[in-house]
């Protein structure tokens, strides 16, 4: 069949006929490394019960995944038509041969898009499809999915061995009981570890915040009334974290702000806000200011700490009115690290005991702000390219922006920071494809030696994961 | 003669020759394609009478167009010396062989820009020159332009036979009655539309705003003297417009900000204009309004509405007194898309019948905020770069930066956005032969089919421009 | 020996084999040129005295320089193993081979590094070490280093000579009473030249502003007391400066802000200031207007002005309390060019007179705004990518971005800016090699033709440097 359906083995590769062979080489040499996953939010649920599916084609590829729905909303395609449900419960499509004929005949809108070869990655080389998805094959594609994922071996905990996971983090509230991860310990999978996420009761304008702190005191032992009883139940929660196998804390902030409150200020502040008389400018400065108690905390306890800053969340109000957050209406927004972390920096920047790892969504910070951070501060790593940037652009700007500043060793490795369970091994792959390839190029052009290419390509395939994140060996 | 003046066949191609022969084929498909130019800045008359000349060489080339001047300023060449006009009439140079040799003299401050791309393919493959333009061939040349423009087929009719234009759109002001517009249209020219503009009375702090005012109320029927007649006219000319083959209207800003006033704001802040009393803040806040009332107006009528944003126009205060506008001394300065057009959004971003095409001097929010909102929103689509970056490496970054996260079919294809009708073709081939080899690029690494690029050169270089702003077949 | 250390003849140049070839025929007509050095930091001191020695291996590459010890400290490993002296006088590291092993144990840190690049050019070019530097290696190479540096051929004056330096120009306070540079002149070495920088006296919040002002008053010979002295004290050390072979001032700002104020203000400002009650404003205000002031002075007595802008200085404030300045730790922030440089070029920006040089660390604003503003006022030039950017990917993105709008004759050429003697030739021949490879690739895509690529060379390597700074013909 002519019009079969295949990825080039040379995908992500230049064209040049030596760096290709040389990308070849180097990439040969790091592809069945494990994967190490540091950083993303699949659901501990799926690998927690033996007997978790993933459901329908709708299910697996569309329904939970804002990257692919928000591209077909941008060209007309409504959010209900695709089976997204609505917060109050408003009936949506719940045929999934339909909704999965809608993704197909749109499936041409992802040309050149990571998503798009993520999505044809899983598709061909996991679930052996072999002609192109559109709206004439939609339904015998989707017949053949069915019948996949009916099979045991399609089912989540025997993917995450056939995907040769070594370690899967995930990002859980503060307030997380962590029963799904308690399970899995119980079960002696050690390999999946929770992360400790704060942001719901750190941000004091959280929606219902409040019910978040009863929910803080409940989980901790501590009764939350008070600053002091705050950061208690904090130390708390990251120790049982901890204890339940985390290594890292995750902080997802606006601006990039940190600033340091005196004891008295923080608790005047929290005051006012169990009072439900905190300003916007109070939430501010508190979350610009527990930005620098976590770290203190990781001083003392040793999880990393990684910020996620610039994300304007819920852009779209209609949408998050109908649908709740998450529905690829996330916005970018310029930071300011040079400024925005001074004051988190000058009281642990020099201190080693921290390991603090920057992702942002302005490239115009990674040679500006964050390369000569990471270059200067010994606590400062810099995380992978993030979202709209885990793509191949982005990762060749983040490699020709960030490494001749702040070197190979003040960065992160790469984390897919997904919740697409399916979709990880194509990213791991696409970044060490990039990754080769762009080393690859540097033996070509003299300036890193073949046996300097070997060693980095190691590294970025895996070992600077491993170091960032401190995780065990296995 | 060996020195022969010739551009390369292979020009804007990639040097891998497997990826220069995919370009070459891409090209070859697309390269005949009709030209469509819905936003521009050509003279009407220059179309709208058949006995219309360009005049002089220097009158073609030179004089009338910022993009070559400034260069030479920039240098230490006078305006006067280049024979721009000055406001108040002082004489500048008149002899134009003497202004086109001190063009020549300095054609080398050109190389490696594309404005000197476009007079290199004017120059040969229009006009037929064969030897390279500099201070010992000026006066030759010259001659030999002098003896094309005056051949009949170097007028602007058939020149516009010539180059292919299949749909060609000026550029506006909403007080035009649009006289030239009517005069083609009754010699049965449908293809030569006008384009909304009304920045001039939606500013209120346009020098002469009042006299433009009253032109509106002349020319719209209803006299103005209150928001609510404001806007009735507004509407009344936008409809005339479209009788007249509007597709568009198009606004600039200096910051892309969206501000809803309520009814009794705005007209207050109209009386004080009225009044001569509005404020600076008045101005801004109102311009921010009217941006949405703008898209209020095209939900109703259907007309597509681009912003051009982030020109500090006139930045050069000498060569404003001495000269006026548009001299090459308008400067770019950053936006910020994320929250100044949430306004606009929260009102129509998910309308479809809003097409709203966003242009920016700041190619910092190509990935950080635009591609991302038009990769969900689906009012949204993305212009192609702009002025200076409607140039080949200008082309090669947003094509990296945007597709990606917006995907192709969130983007409006090509527009020349010129007043120097005779680089049309020139600008155009520039954009295909670009977008042709990056799509090469593509497939060479095994991110899209060659399937998959044929279709997406197709659409590059005409099928997005005319669905983007919603133009006729021919 | 296979394990032979050397860098590649063809470092830095593209792969394609036809691009290469022509890169390097370009880069083989400019490779021998004289070295044009219009702005750095080497200590006068070295060259002026014949007996001057570079010391240690540690001291020749490693204590001095902030680009090679901030990379070892953002690992972990202290400044004071380092052997960087404390502000205190606590005792350091002093075995200079004990700092070596240190340095060479982390050498691995560097790959990829322009710092890396210019260490092994040094090491292997300079200096005939052969085999890679690492843990192992590094007291074998210790031992070479120190018996080469014991040579009357390693000494600073003699390496000026192999060098093939043209002219040489330091950067020295205000204040300086230029006694080095008097005894170069009275040995008959005209080609090392002072450079004016009046930072420490211009800006009113310096530590120890009111020393430097007696400083100024005693080697001016006239006695500041008020804002009228202080502008003739000034203006008599240009003078002066200029009579030693200046031909350019510098300044150093963190905004590119400037503002003009009347006499009257101005005075004011500096009243308080001698009273020791200047605001955080009156120092932000005083400096914006000092820009505008030199550039009054440049138009009269032709000192070129560099402006570099946009260094959050001494970061770190651990570091700079225990070390002092320069210690690695100065991160950029983002520059407005657009409207802090407007009020200067109000003034003066279309007098020719003026030769502006800028410099800037935040990259966007290379193509946002400071290529349209070379592109069009007669007094702006860039100058070359600074700093981080002085390095491969830096220097690419600076030619894609810059010269399309700004063209190449807007630009300033190359300069090495750096303190480190020893790596002076390997930073301009990778200079030399981006931009002859960059050109070649203009060619090959049919931009711009041979004949002009190797006039662009030349200029590139040599002229612009030459004609930007106004320097004499040797």
């Amino acid at each position: 069949m002519t019009n079969r359906w295949e990825l080039s083995p040379d995908r992500c590769f230049d064209p040049n006929p030596t760096q290709r062979d040389l990308a070849r080489e180097l990439y040969a040499s790091v592809k069945d490394l494990p994967l190490v996953c540091p950083h993303g939010h699949v659901n501990p649920a799926l690998l927690a019960d033996d007997n978790a599916r993933f459901g329908s084609p709708a299910e697996l590829f569309i329904i939970p995944d804002h990257y692919v729905f928000r591209m077909l909303y941008s060209q007309g395609v409504a959010l209900e038509q695709l089976g997204v449900p609505t917060k109050d419960g408003t009936p949506v499509e719940s045929d999934h041969r339909l909704i999965w004929q809608r993704f197909a005949d749109h499936f041409f809108l992802f040309r050149g898009t990571p998503t798009g070869l993520w999505l044809s990655d899983a598709l061909i080389n996991l679930f052996g499809v072999d002609e192109p998805l559109n709206g004439i094959s939609a339904q015998l594609i989707y017949d053949h999915l069915e019948a996949q994922l009916a099979k045991s071996e399609f089912a989540p905990r025997p993917l995450l061995k056939q995907f040769n996971i070594e370690v899967l983090c995930t990002t859980d509230p503060a307030t997380d009981r962590l029963e799904q991860h308690q399970r899995l310990r119980a079960q002696g999978i050690n390999m999946i570890c929770p992360t400790f996420r704060p942001d719901a009761i750190v941000n004091l304008n959280t929606p219902s915040w409040h019910s978040h702190i009863e929910t803080l005191s409940t989980v901790s032992g501590t009764e939350v009334n008070s600053y002091r009883t705050f950061i208690q139940a904090l130390e708390a929660r990251r120790s049982f974290f901890k204890q339940m196998g985390a290594t890292a804390t995750d902080h997802a902030t606006l601006a990039a702000h940190t600033e340091a409150l005196t004891e008295r200020e923080a608790e005047a502040i929290f005051e006012r806000a169990m009072q439900e008389r905190a300003t916007e400018q109070d939430a501010a400065r508190f979350t610009a200011h527990m930005l620098i108690e976590m770290a203190r905390m990781s001083v003392e306890d040793g999880l990393v700490m990684q910020v996620h800053a610039g994300s304007f969340r819920n852009h779209n109000t209609a949408i998050f009115n109908r649908f709740g957050p998450d529905m690829g209406a996330d916005i970018p927004t310029t930071s300011d690290w040079t400024h925005g972390l001074r004051a988190l920096l000058t009281a642990y920047g020099n201190d080693r005991r921290l390991q603090l790892i920057l992702f942002t969504l302005d490239e115009s910070t990674f040679s500006r702000e964050l390369a000569p951070l990471a270059g200067h501060y010994p606590a400062v790593l810099l995380g992978p390219p993030w979202w709209f940037f885990d793509s191949i652009n982005g990762m060749r700007r983040y490699l020709d922006l960030v490494i001749e500043t702040a070197g190979l060793y003040n960065t992160a490795g790469f984390n897919d920071d997904t919740r697409a369970f399916a979709s990880i091994p194509a990213r791991h792959d696409v970044w060490r494809r990039v990754t080769c390839n762009w080393t690859a190029g540097l033996v070509m052009q003299g300036i890193v030696t073949k046996f300097d290419a070997f060693e980095m390509a190691q590294d970025f395939a895996y070992r600077l994961a491993k170091r960032a994140y401190r995780l065990p060996e296995q």
